[in-house]
């Protein structure tokens, strides 16, 4: 026996058809004997017509208020799933978030869980009965629904897992596992079996968009042994597994450790470049601070050699949705500052190789920048960290530097064995 | 400064434009220095969708989790409110069944309302915050979600205000009022400024479909003054008054009282005879004992005379949509009943005419009689209370029926002032 959290997302739960789907899924690791609780998400296209309905009330929506209507999506389909359970002779019920209660900061629309309380629901799971948790909602201190911001289900699906002590949290999507890099773009790209909280974090965040970043994170911190599978398809690999496990280093062995993991590339950022900053202490304070205050997250900062004349460039990205606010803010912020001109750039895209292997290895960064010179594609900047290279590039080049650097790592998959 | 329950139905919340209609209304009453509650219905067909999902999932769906998924409905439509009210720069906000709580007994999908906590509401309508609450919604015991039964928003309308001993419940529909007869049958039907809680239950369940049976009886034991108005028309009738208020007895002096209040029909009825039932003690009990058994609601009951042969023909009505059901139930007890045949006609009509001024006035069956009788109508049953009398007639003579009555007891609006 063992403690099972199942994740299904919006193209899992859209209509009864595919929850009929998910109930035997459900079934399925109920009948072998396992305790089953089942995190869902809303119908597809539910959450975005409820948000939609909102901004149509109101653009200054009042986010306690839009957390009553959105987190009413989830509420039908951990009804619907519990009711299909029933149907195939599976004992199941629904807990609302208020109801366990799953315990969040008062952040509405982006909240955060504190603790969920397990007494009710391991007496339920004792009882060999199927628990049904809506995703994305939870409970403030007073007494107010909250959700935890879009895509919430993962989080709230580790954050389960984490509080009855799961054995497995398994996220069904719409993939069949985690691949060394979009097969889209290169053919011959391979689904890992295996990978690390850390790998899986640089790739999530990099554009690998199989989980949530957040519910990566939090289960590296709670150490919940998570698996990415398809809802739709029962495909095993060579080796016999499903999916793609997300586990702690510790648990992939020598022989499995590959030096690079993966290949991640992200085109929702922006450019932006303040020519002659004046190289003093404080300067990029007052470019950083006052971006940091709008909420608006700076990701690669890349500040030039201080020109002859005690002036410098720099340059950084931040994401394109907040491209047009960041301008505002650094327009506001010209006096303080003091740069000549600011520059932006939408056409560009940041290539990262991940990998943990590569703490133990150099040269890898190498590889990298000689791959890419050798097609001649330049780069704009670079940053790295202990487990990933990342290189800013022109957005056209993308699937060019993807698919030679997947080569060079000598990740493609055999002929014949593309996915 | 009054206390008002604002009651909108599923029509008025169909979508954001009507949203704001009643924002606009519920404005206008807090502009007026009130303490306003707001209960909602969800959006015209959403309740219906849900219900669909349902029984798609599974026809013998379980009810606490009908409940989970139904009462979303409500819920959406109440931060809805809120969030428009808000944006008109009005204090709102939304109190879900299980906030206040609304508390009811555990009969799932068909719960009763019990109390209502109402220390946090009261705090906050001190406080000039308008309270938006989802109807048709409560709480159990066991804190698991319950609904009223559809139209059980009118119910939760009546009890908030009871429970916050609100001056005046308003409940808004598509409809102006209620009318001495169904306008659409009788062009000359008035508009009843005020009514009874008696004349308007029977009204009501005979037919007058404006307001749900259960929360005009609440109203009456709980003393609440409910007024029933159009949401989309601000028309007033010659006293000024907008729709109709229903008040106890001793609100309605003698210069308004009438003789009739109003003509009712109704064509949900079917009748059932036994012929040749032994006319022994107990034999009665034989027959509706099994019908109350099944929960079948039996409405007008006649029993001739005992023919020469010891035996009698026993004549009833059921709702059409429970005979067979009841026609099921009368063929298994056809053994301990002892009857010869079982006939039923679906093809009846229910008359009623009702009015409080009947106790003191005999004469108004004979009228009724005298009328039918003129126009040859054939009375096939008859049933008489203390406020109503009712006949069963051919379902084709409805019409003919309601419009002559309503002329006999003259209450045909003068000439040129028709509804």
């Amino acid at each position: 026996m063992a403690r099972i959290v199942m994740k299904f997302g919006g193209t899992s739960m859209a209509g009864i058809e595919r929850i009929r789907n998910v109930a035997a899924r459900v079934k399925r690791e109920w009948d072998a004997g396992n305790q089953v609780a089942v995190v869902v998400s809303a119908m597809a296209g539910e959450t975005d017509r409820l948000v939609g309905f909102c901004k149509e009330a109101s653009p200054l929506y009042d986010l306690r208020e839009y957390d009553v209507v959105v987190a009413s999506g989830e509420q039908v389909t951990s009804g619907l799933l519990a009711i299909t359970l029933q149907a195939l002779g599976v004992p199941a019920r629904s807990w609302l978030g208020w109801q366990l209660p799953i315990h969040t900061s008062s952040a509405h629309a982006s909240a955060r869980i504190g603790s969920i309380d397990t007494d009710a629901l391991n007496a339920s799971l004792a009882d060999g009965q199927v628990a049904v948790i809506p995703g994305f909602q939870g409970l403030a201190e007073d007494n107010r629904v909250t959700t935890l911001g879009r895509g919430g289900s993962d989080t709230s699906a580790v954050a389960v897992a984490a509080a009855m002590k799961a054995d497995r949290c398994d996220i069904y999507t719409d993939v069949d596992g985690v691949y060394t890099t979009d097969p889209r773009i290169v053919p011959r790209a391979r689904k890992l079996s295996k990978v690390t909280y850390e790998e899986m974090l640089e790739l999530a965040s990099v554009g690998a968009k199989v989980l949530q970043t957040r519910s990566v994170g939090l289960a590296m911190k709670e150490g919940v042994r998570v698996r990415v599978l398809s809802s739709f398809e029962d495909a095993q690999d060579e080796g016999g597994h499903r999916g793609t496990l997300i586990v702690g280093e510790e648990e992939i062995d020598d022989v499995e450790r590959q030096l690079i993991t993966g290949i991640a590339h992200d085109k929702n950022e922006a450019k932006v470049t303040l020519t002659n900053v004046p190289d003093r202490p404080g300067a990029v304070a007052h470019i950083f601070g006052p971006l940091a205050d709008a909420g608006i997250n700076v990701d690669m900062i890349v500040q030039n050699v201080a020109h002859a004349t005690g002036s410098t460039d720099v340059t950084f990205t931040v994401p394109r949705a907040e491209l047009a606010r960041a301008l505002d803010v650094l327009g506001k912020a010209k006096g303080p500052i003091g740069y000549d001109t600011l520059i932006h750039d939408t056409k560009i895209a940041k290539i990262s190789v991940v990998g943990v292997g590569m703490r133990s290895h150099a040269g890898v960064a190498a590889t990298m920048f000689d791959t890419l010179a050798e097609r001649r594609i330049n780069i704009l900047a670079i940053t790295t960290s202990e487990i990933k290279v990342s290189v800013l590039i022109h957005e056209d080049e993308t699937e060019l530097a993807v698919r030679v650097l997947h080569t060079a790592y000598g990740l493609d998959a055999p002929e014949g064995e593309a996915a």
